[in-house]
């Protein structure tokens, strides 16, 4: 609970070098009470030019610790972010503190928005699966640190940051699940779904950056789908990735496509849960049979999987323990400790269940 | 945002039946600021005596108004309430007002903590989906409304409470799944899932009360079911409905009970995702497949249910449509439009599709 620094710049500096009074200095700073938007700006500048940095133990003594952690995702009504959420809050409480959310619906103007919320309702810390792919994007979330709020990132990584992230490997568990289809002899694998462009890049390195440039996940699980057709020399063709929009009608009409090419691909790999669902209607509309006729591993195992005829070999994310992994480093920021800018990796596993059967001889 | 009633105290009187001064009273009953706890104590009692009570304006004239509604869900990893709160937050953005949301995993004393946190970040409102099931286990809700904020209930109404409540038909939604199998030929019909009590009620009013007082919801389904009995003259056998823990795994053990009955049912309503998806293992336990053997019709359409083989005729719930509603009805509170109690019902749609089939000849 102490600053690392030797004698850090105080919020009465900060009120001589802005022109203000003390209290309006501490107003802004503190995140409380009402202060004109003008002196509000002049106050941030000032603490900006003199490098104040509000910390944990001088919150709580202006103001009350708030005992609350600010939690921001993409999307609520994706299952695997509740669980996430579930993981985060179930470790907070332990904590006693208490966690609110706030969905962007992957908009960063909304997640500018959330991270302004959470700074002006005085929580304690946030936790973040940003939208923002790079630093140049995540000016918001250096403006929360700049607030002496401590921010950890969940499910994503921004590159150039030098934030504390909680993640899975994406690139190894989309390997895995890739080998294990290559292991059943399949050599023309489906990946749904890539990056959301309108023109298919040729080139891999084109296509992982496209990916990568709409979601850190998305290049990450792209790398790992080439990492294991390279191992097996298996030459990569642009036209078994799915290019444009996220979304299940794509997926169907993309899947479609490729299952009516010369040379079809006999097994898929599907990124996402409505990626996975694409798919299956493709494969019924083409009145294919998973396993017998194409087989199929899918991200972010669900109990649908498990009832599904044939049951889907799936990959499961740890998503309660990459919430609670998240809200450990977080209080441990909380408490004082430097964040390190360290990817904190969770593994992920490969449930084998019926969907992934020997290719068809050719 | 003007108060309907003539002179309401003022916080310099709470200030003064309260022997602090004036901005202690304020930092209190604003919720901003520090104030010992003896002192806010203080505060609170004198302003219940007098009778204060905080609205809109008088918040936004001491403190700003905070542009915030406060949601709380009572378990976010259900997709049901990622759509609810995705419905509420796009409305609230319409209206420039931020959605922060705490999720209480179905307890009632993390409901409580929660409604606290919503009061002391001074949101405008709080929409709730309460673990709450009559006015004496909701007293944390009338300390919300006893501090100004407006609450609308969501998906569950609280009967007794008088609040407004934006819910669906759930009698006349399970009503009309449960008419569909019996106009199907269908007598035997299994209720998954009812009451969490160890011991089965006997009677068809101890299984309903049972059922309302661990939701209201279960309550309104399964006297849904009930009705569309009674309407075929179809008599009610308690070894229909699942009793018992609300879980995947035990619904999966109770449909096998009632499958290895001599007179087994030879369909199946399911009430909830996961009480579906324990039937639906059971059938696979027992070699039973949907339809041809054994049909069904679930609670809350999935994308999953379109790709499931045969796809699942499904009830869908308008959740967009819940929170958009929700969010009108407190808006319309929030600027001081008086609650007069209602319910406000919404349709939903039988999505017919493949999983149910004639009744098998006896």
């Amino acid at each position: 609970m102490t600053s690392e620094r030797s004698a850090p710049p105080t919020i009465s500096e900060v009120a001589i070098e802005a022109g203000v009074g003390r209290s309006t200095a501490a107003r802004t700073l503190g995140g409380y009470g009402y202060v004109s938007p003008e002196l509000r700006e002049r106050v941030l500048a000032a603490a900006d030019r003199i490098g104040y940095r509000a910390n944990a133990l001088a919150r709580s003594m202006s103001t009350g610790v708030s005992h609350t952690i600010g939690v921001i995702v993409a999307d609520l009504a994706n299952p695997f972010f509740g669980g996430v959420v579930r993981g985060i809050s179930d470790a907070a409480h332990e904590r006693g503190s208490d966690t609110v959310v706030i969905s962007t619906n992957e908009h960063l103007s909304e997640e500018v928005a959330a991270t302004n919320v959470l700074i002006d309702k005085r929580v304690d810390g946030i936790i973040i699966a940003s939208a923002a792919v790079d630093a140049a994007s995540a000016t918001h979330i250096e403006q929360a640190r700049d607030h002496g709020i401590p921010v950890v990132l969940v499910d994503r990584a921004i590159p150039g940051l030098g934030l504390d992230a909680v993640v899975i490997d994406n690139r190894a568990a989309a390997r895995g699940a890739v080998e294990r289809l290559i292991a059943a002899g399949h050599r023309r694998i489906g990946f749904v779904w890539g990056p959301p462009v309108p023109e298919r890049p040729r080139r891999r390195r084109e296509m992982i950056d496209a990916a990568a440039r709409s979601l850190w996940t998305d290049g990450e699980r792209l790398q790992g789908y080439l990492d294991a057709l390279d191992d097996e020399g298996i030459v990569f063709d642009a036209d078994l990735v799915m290019v444009g929009e996220k979304t299940e009608a794509h997926a169907l009409q993309e899947v479609g496509r490729m299952l009516a090419m010369t040379d079809p691909p006999t097994a898929l790999f599907c990124t996402e849960t409505d990626a996975l669902t694409g798919s299956l209607r493709a494969l019924r509309e083409a009145r294919l049979r998973v396993a017998a006729d194409v087989s199929l591993i899918g991200f972010d195992d669900s109990s649908w999987a498990t009832v599904m005829e044939p049951p889907l070999t799936m990959i499961e994310q740890p998503m309660l323990a990459l919430g609670t992994r998240a809200a450990e480093v977080l209080f441990a920021a909380v408490e004082g400790q430097d964040s390190r800018g360290e990817l904190h990796t969770l593994d992920t596993r490969l449930i084998e269940r019926e969907s992934v059967a020997p290719a068809p001889r050719l």
